[in-house]
């Protein structure tokens, strides 16, 4: 078998994605690195009689180290078809048939660094953060949020209303749920145009709000869609990333006729981030959001809330939204699922202030309703903006009280 | 918490999407169920103040049936969203949150049925298995494949001369690795315009063969990059359906622009499907990629090769390619991944004639190179085909006979 085996070779970086995997099996752990180096890139499980040394040379992969169960390959830029083929010709590399290999049982890639050359490719968020931040006229304090729920089965006038009450109670923004697109109960048309007025009335009150009307649709549908719901009014889009791909977000972010933010939701992530061992991590989902132009990046609860969660992997994802990467806007973390009032001090604390603190049964589930949902998690934000205990901000916000006397304090 | 509870009940099977969940938890089953059945339909975590007894009425998920660690959960269709949102909705009903749920550790969709209602929504291949075999001219044999290997590396020249000698050599088919798209190495047009002569000569010389360009790229740009491959003189044509999405193939399928097959190919499956107890079956990307319109798909190797599988669930989805689907054309089952000539009579024993088999490593690592390495397979076929065994049959075929002797026999 063709040795791919370059521990320890000081390769430029510049001219390498890099990854890093993390591998089961029982065979010794340089042969399942050499095999997925092969497979993945110019090998397969026999010898080949049209391959060449300079074939292998050039478009090889190379492992770079074994460190116990983590084992990391670089893979040329030239092995990558980025023009055409895009972020699933990136994936057919770096997460294709690795997964299925006989004899590695389990395998889960951890990480993935791009070069300046692939990244350059790709123009990341066209809001992100300090985008968002202007919109809303929210300079400081983490963003609030909330999604409509029940997340299917409501009318168009029944979701504005929740939004008006929701935005009257003082959150910043709030979307659709990903599983709400264009049922006949809720025609988008119908929910974009009575969600906008909802909002106008809100401004013309003075307060700033956005919902993100969902568009997640078919890939060579959505721009078409997008541009249709911008005209009806909607001031956010959302996407599912993962049902939808990677090319939907990049789509919205880089086509010039829209000019509203885009929040991306990642339903259907658990299938492949929820195994330690296997599938892939969220990390490189983060990452690729970022270089497709995401604004807003469902993150995980940092530990805490109705989804499973890791808090050192959310932490990972909080960074990468927010860090230097290749002169990119930075992208809101968004900590949504199973969120309410009495976690939100110590999530905050985590987090930091550049955060979009989203709950949905943590708003609709208010004994007071829906207004007093939100006031009641607005208190919470204020209370850990201003460094106050939830308890004591409480003894004087009975939205705040009743939010926990209901559901607790983390 | 609301019940969501429907045991045994006689629901309208042409009103509902029925799924099968294999659920691992600590829960006791009917309430990890119930909870299933909330968050993908009408609620969350906590009870709600915004919904009513009517939305959980007409909306609601049903837990239809719980048996050891199985999970039935019937989807009302109006949950559902086709015309606006196609697949991608769909899979954020059936295999959206749920992977997640704190509660539950593990969860695997293991089968989905869908109403006549939504099934109608879709079109099914064009071609399908009688489609390829026509434009083959091959009414009974399998057909027999290759992928040109290296995956990547061969400049559209040695891509063409691998695909002439493959096709001197007998096989019917031949396809892009999954990696290959436009790398500088290898650009798209100068490949197909290079390939399609290949495939003319071949057709002088009196042998009809099909070669699939891969065309996987963004969902928004694939349509177009299609007619293009098209244009250039391209006979069929791959997606990768994992990475790009089904709406890829379905936008392919469906429309009347796009005049060839659409081989199937589902690299990073592995992550979703190679957990038995987490993730999503093959069985239910299956029925999505018939509904689609893909003409042939990679169900594994029933049970042998280089890449992982469970002979009872590759034959769950080759009875899915070739079965009675709402009046869908036939889908052609591609056995690939690790073949070699030793494996194709007992897999043809498990498959019958209805199948297409491929080889890459087992073809171009032949000891006599592309051509020997094609005419091997094609006699190891030849073999199955006449009920011959395959070390009989090489007695008098020395292909055959150099083949069994590199790589065994199965």
């Amino acid at each position: 078998m063709t040795s791919y085996m370059h521990i320890g070779e000081d390769i430029d970086k510049d001219a390498f994605v890099i990854c890093d995997y993390r591998v089961t099996t029982n065979l010794p752990m340089d042969k399942a690195a050499n095999s997925i180096a092969a497979e993945q890139s110019t090998g397969t499980w026999t010898d080949l009689t049209t391959t060449t040394e300079k074939i292998i040379d050039l478009y090889g992969a190379r492992v770079l180290n074994i460190d116990k169960d983590m084992v990391r390959i670089a893979y040329p830029a030239d092995d990558f078809s980025i023009d055409i083929g895009g972020v699933p010709q990136i994936l057919s590399i770096i997460a294709g048939n690795l997964f299925g290999l006989e004899s590695i049982h389990k395998l889960r890639l951890e990480d993935v660094s791009f070069p300046k050359c692939i990244m350059d490719m790709f123009k990341g968020p066209k809001f992100g953060v300090s985008g968002l931040r202007k919109e809303l006229d929210r300079p400081d304090k983490p963003l609030v949020g909330t999604i409509v729920k029940p997340k299917i089965g409501l009318p168009p006038k029944e979701t504005a209303e929740y939004v008006y009450e929701s935005g009257a109670g003082g959150l910043t923004n709030s979307k659709d749920d990903e599983t709400l697109v264009n049922q006949k109960f809720c025609p988008i048309e119908d929910r974009t145009v009575a969600v906008a007025e909802a909002l106008d009335r809100l401004k013309s009150e003075g307060h700033s709000m956005m919902h993100a009307i969902n568009v997640s649709t078919n890939g060579d549908k959505i721009l078409e869609l997008a541009e249709k719901v911008q005209s009806w009014g909607a001031k956010e889009l959302m996407v599912d990333v993962i049902t939808c791909g990677f090319a939907a977000v990049q789509a919205l972010a880089e086509d010039p006729s829209i000019k509203v933010p885009i929040h991306v939701h990642r339903t259907m992530h658990g299938a492949l981030t929820r195994d330690p061992l296997h599938g892939i991590a969220m990390l490189p989902v983060t990452k690729l959001v970022r270089m497709c132009g995401g604004d807003a990046l469902h993150i995980g609860t940092l530990g805490v809330g109705k989804m499973s969660g890791n808090s050192v992997h959310d932490m990972q994802n909080l960074t990468w939204c927010l860090n230097d990467m290749n002169g990119f806007r930075t992208m809101m973390p968004v900590c949504s699922g199973g969120v309410y009032p009495g976690m939100i001090g110590k999530m905050v604390e985590i987090s930091g202030m550049d955060v979009q603190i989203q709950a949905g049964g943590g708003v609709a589930g208010h004994p007071g309703g829906v207004r007093k949902g939100a006031m009641a998690m607005c208190q919470a934000v204020d209370a850990a903006y201003e460094g106050i205990e939830a308890q004591t901000y409480a003894e004087t916000h009975p939205e705040l009280k009743a939010a926990l006397s209901k559901w607790g304090l983390k």
